[in-house]
């Protein structure tokens, strides 16, 4: 059966690029400890040092503020570890739609202070601002995502970054579900610590990258050797690296985002005009301000759990917030922090290899696999 | 010019049936989250499961053992971390030769108690004795590597794990310069947690594994999703694990690790009795009880930086523990613990892609480096 995989927001298929350029390292053969002086580490040392310079070129920054990690997870761990390492006993701050990784990172360290968002799961600038007017200790780091990953809706990150700099509080910006999908300045955002992955813009799995502040010092996570400049041990996944440099370079390319990101957005907009078509059907996120591959529906009268099974027998991958239709053991509290029953949540999203003929056999299949659950709940 | 890699312990290049495990899936082109509950999650989670297996088949533990982390420093990093999570406030304890990731994550989380080791290298039991005797706090952790890093000394692992176990202190094993170079049998040794690298048996670079006790219960030290049975949170790196699997397969094959010894040990005993011919070289660690693969001298009267970079303009990479020979900042502890200056250390290492020719080319071009080095530096 031919399958039509509708989550790339979980993780995006690997691209043409990076596979091609894995195979030409794995051809090449050169494999040696990039810290070595001879002609083996220097080689590989360059290949990891090119991936950085185009990882660095993609999101505006210089080279010396990438630091390659093991993905978003241990780069969201070690931002609110280091922060809370750096700068004493405030709150770590943080909203409920955050990825699980800042929330349960931010929450081990130390006190936490929650930040309300509105129904599209934006965060609320006011009581950022009452936060850093408050007369009780200024936070040790306000997190907020570039944009959620569930329902898609941006960020006011600039907005928040400009605020908490006027009070000498540093911001860590969780920007998985936006690098790669739109462009992204970081260096005029200019934030302290930006996590991403790279499989969600196409690299591999198993890397991606903290980029810290022009001016930020990072104390490390992973002690050890002296990689990454002293700042991150542990032998660098250099297959990964160099597939994450390929695709940093192809979206770094002139135009690259800005037509990825008018096609993501006329796929996830077709599916959701289909999706709408079944009654009750809602999308939920901002409408507008929402990153351009990702779209999220509300299916009243069934489980999320029934869809995503249905569809699957019908070759369709998708996702919902849902627990039992994810590894998660508690239905994902940023849908519920919108007012959004994460049971009948259910995400598509598309990227580089989906096609017309991915929304065509959503289109089909969604309203078919949804009519057949409520009539068997009926 | 033809290169004679003889850095194995450092980083083991590739084997081929890892290359080609890789671009096979690479070919197969299925990329998903592995916590998804369709048929292309289940495919990778699949791929995973089936590299645990032959991980665990490796090391004689059951597979739900086995965790995969980004490499053998985080994997030391995370049992100290959670050793002094889960045991209070005792001495963490490692001696001097244990590789930085240890020694620098057992100081970060409180204190410690360093034991001495012999010429060789080889820990004091004596000491381990006195530690869980005493009238003072029991050892929150007792770290102790398998086999040292730099002179391939094997340490009395088996004897301290019973000894701590003994006083229900738990024990760490850094077995990455021994696993994949000879007979380990993780199960029988019974550490509650054991490290290892993939690249230093021929796997990827970025991948690596913490092997937990049979009843060992582990705080995660990354968090956020539910991966690795919720004990290590970040997408799994797929492709690398794919190729640790390979190589683990292999490996497993009945005889391969002790063929894989002998062919091993003759290298370096031939590499051994080209460098003695020199006047004034002398090796390092235990002569005998020793890992197979790596054979390390001293050699006055000459600097290591300049044999090293010698040798690579002869086309042989070579390691020292010399700070100006490798990215570390200081000359390497382990070796000054043992009486030997770093700065006039040089380690041979092989693996599988080294051959007779490398042994010739060692055995041609050291005396004349170092010949010249000392001619001009009389």
């Amino acid at each position: 059966m031919t399958r039509h995989y509708l989550d790339h927001a979980s993780t995006c298929p690997l691209r043409p690029e990076a596979a091609r350029a894995i195979t030409e390292f794995l051809e090449r053969g050169v494999f040696a400890d990039a810290g070595r002086p001879y002609g083996e580490g220097r080689l590989v040392a360059a290949a990891i040092e090119e991936a950085r310079d185009a990882v660095a070129a993609l999101v505006n920054v210089s080279s010396r503020q990438v630091i390659f990690t093991s993905g978003g997870t241990e780069s969201a761990n070690w931002a609110n570890w280091a922060a809370r390492e750096a700068t004493g006993d405030g709150p770590i701050v943080f909203s409920p739609v955050e990825h699980s990784a800042v929330r349960r990172s931010a929450e081990r360290y130390g006190p936490v202070t929650t930040i309300p968002v509105d129904s599209f799961g934006r965060v609320d600038l006011d009581s950022i601002d009452r936060l850093l007017a408050g007369d009780v200790a200024l936070p040790a780091l306000v997190n907020c995502q570039l944009a959620n990953h569930q329902v898609g809706t941006i960020q006011p990150v600039r907005e928040i970054v400009g605020r908490c700099h006027g009070s000498q509080v540093p911001v860590h910006v969780d920007a998985c579900m936006a690098i790669g999908q739109m462009s992204v300045d970081l260096g005029k955002l200019d934030a302290d610590y930006v996590s991403f992955s790279a499989h969600k813009l196409g690299g591999p799995t198993g890397v991606g990258a903290l980029v810290v502040g022009r001016a930020t010092r990072i104390s490390p996570l992973l002690l050890g050797g002296a990689e990454e400049r002293a700042r991150r041990a542990g032998m660098e996944s250099v297959l990964s690296i160099v597939g994450l440099g390929a695709v940093a370079r192809t979206l770094a390319e002139p135009g690259a985002l800005e037509e990825t990101a008018r096609r993501t957005r006329g796929l996830t907009d077709a599916i959701a005009q289909a999706a709408l078509g079944v009654p009750g059907v809602v999308t939920y996120g901002d409408p507008v301000a929402r990153v351009p591959h990702l779209v999220c529906f509300g299916v009243p009268g069934v489980t999320a759990e029934g869809v995503v099974m249905g569809l699957d027998q019908a070759g369709l991958a998708v996702h919902s917030g849902s627990a039992c239709a994810s590894e998660a053991f508690k239905p994902s509290p940023a849908l519920a922090a919108m007012g959004v029953d994460a049971n009948h949540s259910l995400r598509c999203s598309v990227g580089w290899s989906t096609d017309d003929g991915d929304v065509a056999a959503f289109a089909s299949a969604f309203p078919a696999v949804v009519g057949k659950l409520r009539s068997l709940a009926s």
